[in-house]
């Protein structure tokens, strides 16, 4: 016997009412009973999108319908600014060659937040610049962008801003048409407590001209496919059906929770987490930016970070997340995003204590947890 | 109370053990228990699909898949023939152009089959042809192409052949290998009986020459990444984690019937709807090239076809599909692919004959279900 906890930042935990709608019998996508549930889940969505722009759901996983935002209002040739600060920020500038689009590029280093000034300076001193490409919450780092301030800095300018919000999205604030934020991706396995297998696009009314413009190349990506679809509450292509089901019966759930409730049991669980691994002298990776959704925690010297996670993993079943890249074996990352609640975050800790005494880390047992249990108390 | 009985050419109907593997907690996609669900899954499609060829498993529908087999091994300029005779091989024309790759078309009536000498000749008039994109059955029709009499005009040439069995595989017979198939596309949602959002490319050698010469833009569903991540089984984005378990479950459940079972309880099937509809003085749409996946049934003069198939689904609650595009309203389409078997045939008949004589077609009720009956029996 042995129970398993997931403290991962995509997939992050399923609730029970997700298993249970994806072990009904399926139905089929062209009926009014599928047309019903689309219809309501691209509803729930705007909602989760804190948006009146139409919000596209594909079936993809998140990347699919990063590349899909890019191909649909850039062409060949056109210029974009890309914000980099992690393994996420970098998939932009992939995608933006593969499609040779070209790059400006803001390095930021990883663990800090890029400043929205030098995005105002690059849209000053490059008026090609026709979409900026940023993240929400960078997974590799643990870092959140100020999209507020950015979209400021883009909103008067022809660009449009587009957001990977796939980690953070329904975890996090992002006021989409207040924020001015044009194209927000993101996708399903995240704050959104679904398995993965579907991204979404939410389209401005300044991005759709865009795409009319567009001469990049596209099929199962085209949006304005999609768009047709949409307005006939239909999908261009066969959906993933059962997901979408699930999708509809979170976002039933999420709206009764209500954004503000959601977005406070996520600012509480990381306020726990920094403090617990904080009290073990553990240092966080992103001591300023640390986003509300996954924590990145510096791996002390002469402990080795990979056999941490893969004991914590292996031998307790308790899973975290690693280091990607550069960061491999430096840092180690808790999740506190979608179906994880305080005693997810007691467990995580807990484990994180008994693995770290093992391989010989001192610190006082139990001091994490009570550092933690006093920020839940408190809220 | 209401029962639903699907016999729709995707999706099909789900076993409970699909079911039950969906509902079980989600496990991280970079775990060695995940790696290994993976590698078994990787080998069990290698089984379905006669082949020592790799095939890759991506998060997307069949038309994802099939995008992914065209922009991988053509770029913009090249030509390639399509066959097609129906919605599904238009698609294949679709794609091509929305890459700039030009196409020779051979136009087939809706309702036959390509001859396969035509294609020789094609590939003997245009050396320029590199691909040759087909359809193994064409779900729109009912009609299966003779892949096995293609495969060997294609093969002495440099063209390489790329078959959409995205209906049909694991349903009847396709011996990619031995056939000369060099892509074969699919899907999750018809003959391997799970949810859609799952797409299928097996690759041979000589279509991995043309994936690294091609210039056409790609990121997503760039085959050199998936095959650089398959090698140290993994996937380059989030797979489609639920489903890839799901799917392993139905390759170990498939494998223990063996296709030859399999394939003969879809002939079967089909030979009974045939013999059903043809006693109730219906016509086949295809009578000489129907496939064993999906039969199309002329609607007869003076039924309102549309209202047929509303009224055995939202009357009766079995859903079976209609015409498409130039097709709507002239047949009504009767899926026996997948998890369907004799009662559930027996039970469309039925409902057919049922609902048949309350529109006013006059026949002798009973007819139909007892000629299945009879096909059933002998077999």
């Amino acid at each position: 016997m042995r129970k398993n906890y997931l403290l991962t930042p995509g997939p992050t935990p399923l609730p029970p009412q997700v298993l249970e709608a994806m072990s009904r019998p399926i139905i089929h996508h062209r009926t009014p009973q599928f047309q019903a549930v689309l219809k309501e889940a691209t509803e729930g969505l705007k909602y989760i999108y804190q948006t009146r722009n139409d919000v596209f759901i594909l079936a993809s996983s998140g990347t699919g319908a990063m590349e899909a935002s890019a191909v649909n209002i850039l062409s060949p040739g056109d210029t974009a600014l890309v914000i980099q600060g992690g393994k996420f920020g970098e998939r932009w500038t992939e995608i933006c060659k593969a499609y040779a689009i070209n790059t400006e590029i803001i390095n930021v280093e990883w663990g800090k937040a890029v400043n929205p000034l030098d995005i105002e300076n690059k849209l000053k001193s490059n008026p090609e610049i026709k979409a900026v490409f940023t993240t929400l919450c960078e997974t590799s780092t643990g870092v959140a962008s100020n999209i507020e301030a950015i979209g400021k800095m883009v909103k008067g300018t022809d660009a449009v801003l587009v957001v990977d919000a796939i980690s953070g999205l329904g975890a996090i604030d992002l006021k989409t048409d207040d924020w001015g934020a044009d194209m927000v991706v993101s996708g399903s396995q995240k704050g959104l407590m679904l398995p993965p297998g579907l991204g979404f696009i939410s389209v401005s009314p300044k991005a759709f001209k865009l795409i009319e413009a567009s001469k990049s190349p596209r099929y199962y990506f085209d949006l304005r496919k999609a768009k047709k679809a949409l307005d006939k509450t239909d999908t261009p292509f066969t959906p993933a059906i059962t997901l979408v089901i699930a999708l509809n019966e979170v976002l039933k759930m999420m709206k009764q929770d209500g954004l503000e409730a959601i977005f406070l049991r996520h600012k509480t669980m990381a306020d726990a987490t920094r403090a617990a691994v904080k009290s073990l002298g553990l240092k966080l990776f992103a001591p300023e930016a640390g986003s509300d959704v996954v924590t990145a925690v510096c791996v002390p010297e002469a402990i080795d970070g990979e056999k941490l996670v893969k004991t914590m993993r292996d031998t307790y079943g308790v899973t975290i997340a690693g280091g990607q890249d550069e960061l491999k074996g430096k840092v180690f990352r808790i999740a506190h995003m979608g179906f994880i609640e305080e005693f997810d975050i007691i467990t995580g800790i807990s484990c994180l204590e008994k693995v770290l005494t093992q391989m010989g880390y001192k610190f006082a047992l139990g001091t994490g947890v009570k550092a933690a249990e006093e920020i839940f108390l408190k809220s």
